[in-house]
């Protein structure tokens, strides 16, 4: 009865709509509880934001959406492309929610709060044995969540599934592994080279309001659109889609190192120009967002660090940065500036590290995660494993826990299998570079010139404009001829690190 | 079964909650969409404004909500006041929706929606004919709308009481007589005295920067708490509350006129006040908000005129005026700022009218709707009727729809019954003063020293902390010992007037 079929179909695609409006209510929520909503309002908010995530989340889990799921499932052949990868992503919350007995998930969610205020307290004290018991169940929960939804090959893998479907350890464990064995001699060779780049003049007083305008240009040149976006301040930077007419970026300003707003911004616009270019077909369904975290983060370290780090990019970008900033530049030559953001220095704090050293931090967190759910680490074992690990791949040692593993917040919330995705998307971004040269062979002219759009374009047609239509690997495999590879980003670390040390080969 | 009811009405403060929640975020949505929403994300918006304003009605007008009124009703000594206050509220919300048939308010939506696109063309065109149309429908629905809430005394009552409950024809004619019989004679006796104040320096360049940080120290001094609230620009300013602990204000600025930043800025924040000190027992019902138009616009005109044009104000804040602005208050003594800021010129336009004529632009606005639902005056004839009111009333004469008839908003927008709030804000507000002083005899050397959080703290505990608990008439006869009356704004403005004028007795 396909005429049945049809009108079950427009009544999911308005429930899932309604679904997409209750969703934006409370981005915009968010996005202003971090740009400036006033202090004494919070605890009132927070009940407005109970409200319509609850009615969210009692949506996805309704009767009425097993009842669409279970119909539209039987007649997939008669549906749209679009309405079936929507069915999709509905089926699969629906089963992840589904499946947790509510009691247990309730329990789970107040262990999650609790142990983030810890987590604040026990970094502040530098003391990891406060941390420990909170970080112990909620690994136990994560474990016996993994057993309710089933795995395939590895448990670690359905935590993986969640930021980056299609992932496996078996996949990570590869390209991880290529890339620890370049890294770690990379950076050994450049600390013994002795070669140090200047770096005095980043740290002169540069004002906020010549920082905001000198980002706004930028911004521009990347292709931002102002009529779909704005740029904010804020503690903690982020872009947030509310729909791709109304992308917004925020940024932080620090008057004495002025790299923290500019790549900052950058970085969030990278973010930004996915979700202003999803097509607008994808309006109104969970797949008008992006495919997934690696994929995401491909975009923004595209703009940040392959992008905006390129020597030609300051061919073009170096005397408008001059005349924003109050002379800290007038000494310094285009080399040296060249050289002087693409400082390497191993650090302990991941958020602070460089670009070459940013893939190591991230593979000790895997490494250590996938230990914990194989049962191969144990919780109170993590300070020792975590220190060990810095030493051994960056040849450092964090004195104690909160230069250690209390640095993160993501395992107080229970974010497991979340912190690969900073790395995978750094591949992405390299592997999507290089596939990007062989149709933009005059690449680095465009950046020379300030003639951002055609990469802008470029990355709109073969990622942005699908949302979530597309699964990452799926997204890689098109645009790029291959699956996940570390070579591309290997290379190009090895490639412009041994030019900025002036490394012998 | 008292306790049958205490859970029942458990169940419907928490069903009000819930409606609250939709409430703050619609309400957020809207001061996000004037103060800088990006204009491409609008269409999308206004798709999740409709879900949760459809959200919003469905639930008021829900079988659920049917059953709370009828049990809850039966049983009110059992309730809280609160409570009682609230479902009060409730029923007369349901009522006022559900006795429109849903088809007719369907197209009278429709109807709404397009008159406010063909006023804006009309007023362009100044063409009043093409706007007639579309008035004359609105008048007919509300004209029918009325015959289904039904009326008490004269039909026009019904519509009076959407925006100031209690206050009726009857009494509105009383006091809006007086006003007229001695706002007129005064206007005249100005005009022909021949006294004109000084007023070139107010149209000096100033800065946008420096006047927003002049009226944040004027907001400060107000008694406006910034942990609770933020100001913001926008097109057409508005105060909007979203919660008591989150209470936004916004102004416009020209820096060809301070006036309209400084003083749009302390109307604003009048109604701030209001909103901010409303108490937290009221926290999630639909009394947590002002009682009524007028009596929320009596705390901006407060603040706005009798306040902030009084010369004691400057005596204190002059000097700092001065100290923000670019020398153009250089040679201005005291008294010349104090009689151009209290300048008296009978304009056409109500929105850019002085203190002494706004109270006219809205007597012939009232006598207008009171004829049109009376049917003494139709539609078609507007144009001459409005001409002829203003020739009489303020000795001036629109030469055209667009100075005239055409100029506001409000009944392109069915907003009949609107107009009276302005002129009986400015009614309780004379009178709130008047009663003010008996508490506070050093009411002026308050103003002289900046002291004015007493009487911020007077306004609280007379106006402010009950919401929309009491009732307007209520408030303002518990405030001032008597009921709605003339004789304290004439008296002001006879007084004010004739001391800025210099009138012989």
């Amino acid at each position: 009865m396909p005429e049945l079929i049809k009108e079950t179909e427009k009544d999911f695609l308005d429930y899932v709509k309604k679904m997409q409006s209750y969703n934006e209510a409370l981005n915009l929520i968010y996005w202003d509880l971090r740009t400036g909503a006033p202090k004494n309002g919070l605890e009132q908010r927070s009940q407005v934001i109970g409200v319509l995530s609850s009615e969210l989340f009692k949506m996805s889990t309704s009767e009425e959406m097993a009842g669409f799921i279970a119909t539209l499932s039987n007649d997939e052949s008669e549906l749209s492309t679009i309405t079936k990868k929507t069915l999709e992503e509905c089926k699969k919350e629906y089963e992840k929610n589904k499946k947790i007995p509510a009691k247990e998930f309730e329990e789970y969610v107040i262990l999650q709060s609790n142990a983030e205020n810890i987590w604040e307290q026990a970094r502040a004290a530098s003391d990891f044995d406060m941390f420990k018991p909170y970080l112990e169940k909620l690994v136990v929960f994560n474990k016996k969540f993994i057993g309710y939804w089933g795995y395939e090959g590895n448990k670690y893998n359905t935590l993986l599934d969640m930021y980056e479907p299609g992932v496996t350890v078996e996949i990570i464990d590869k390209v991880f592994g290529e890339l620890r064995d370049v890294i770690v001699p990379l950076v050994k060779k450049i600390a013994e080279c002795g070669n140090r780049p200047r770096t005095d003049f980043l740290y002169h007083p540069f004002s906020k309001e010549k920082q905001k305008e000198f980002s706004l240009k930028i911004l521009d040149q990347m292709g931002y659109d102002f009529g779909s976006g704005r740029l904010d301040e804020t503690v903690h930077p982020f872009a947030i889609g509310l729909n791709p007419g109304d992308v917004r970026v925020t940024t932080r300003y620090d008057e004495n190192d002025w790299r923290m707003a500019v790549f900052g911004t950058i970085h969030e616009g990278g973010h930004a120009l996915y979700e202003q270019n999803i097509s607008k077909q994808l309006l109104g369904t969970p797949l008008c967002t992006g495919t997934s975290m690696g994929i995401h983060e491909s975009q923004s370290l595209f703009y940040e660090n392959i992008l905006a780090r390129d020597r030609a990019f300051w061919e073009n970008n170096f005397d408008l940065l001059k005349e924003y900033a109050d002379g800290q530049f007038d000494d310094v030559t285009l080399d040296e500036f060249y050289a002087a953001i693409n400082e390497a220095k191993p650090s302990l704090i991941r958020i602070e590290s460089d670009d070459l050293t940013y893939a190591l931090h991230i593979i000790i967190r895997y490494e250590i995660e996938k230990g914990l759910f194989n049962d191969e680490i144990e919780v109170k074992d993590l300070p020792a494993v975590w220190n060990d690990k810095y030493e051994e791949y960056l040849g450092i040692r964090p004195e104690n826990d909160a230069e250690g593993v209390l640095q993160d917040v993501h395992w107080s919330g229970g974010s497991f299998g979340y912190f690969p995705s900073y790395a995978l998307g750094y591949m992405y971004a390299a592997q999507l570079k290089n596939a990007m040269l062989k149709d933009l062979p005059k690449y680095e002219e465009l950046l020379r010139t300030g003639d951002l759009n055609p990469i802008r374009e470029w990355l709109t047609d073969r990622v942005h404009q699908f949302g979530k239509s597309k699964k990452p690997l799926e997204i890689i495999e098109e645009a790029t001829g291959e699956g996940l590879s570390a070579t591309h980003l290997a290379n190009y670390l090895v490639e412009k690190f041994s030019k900025v040390y002036q490394l012998s080969e």
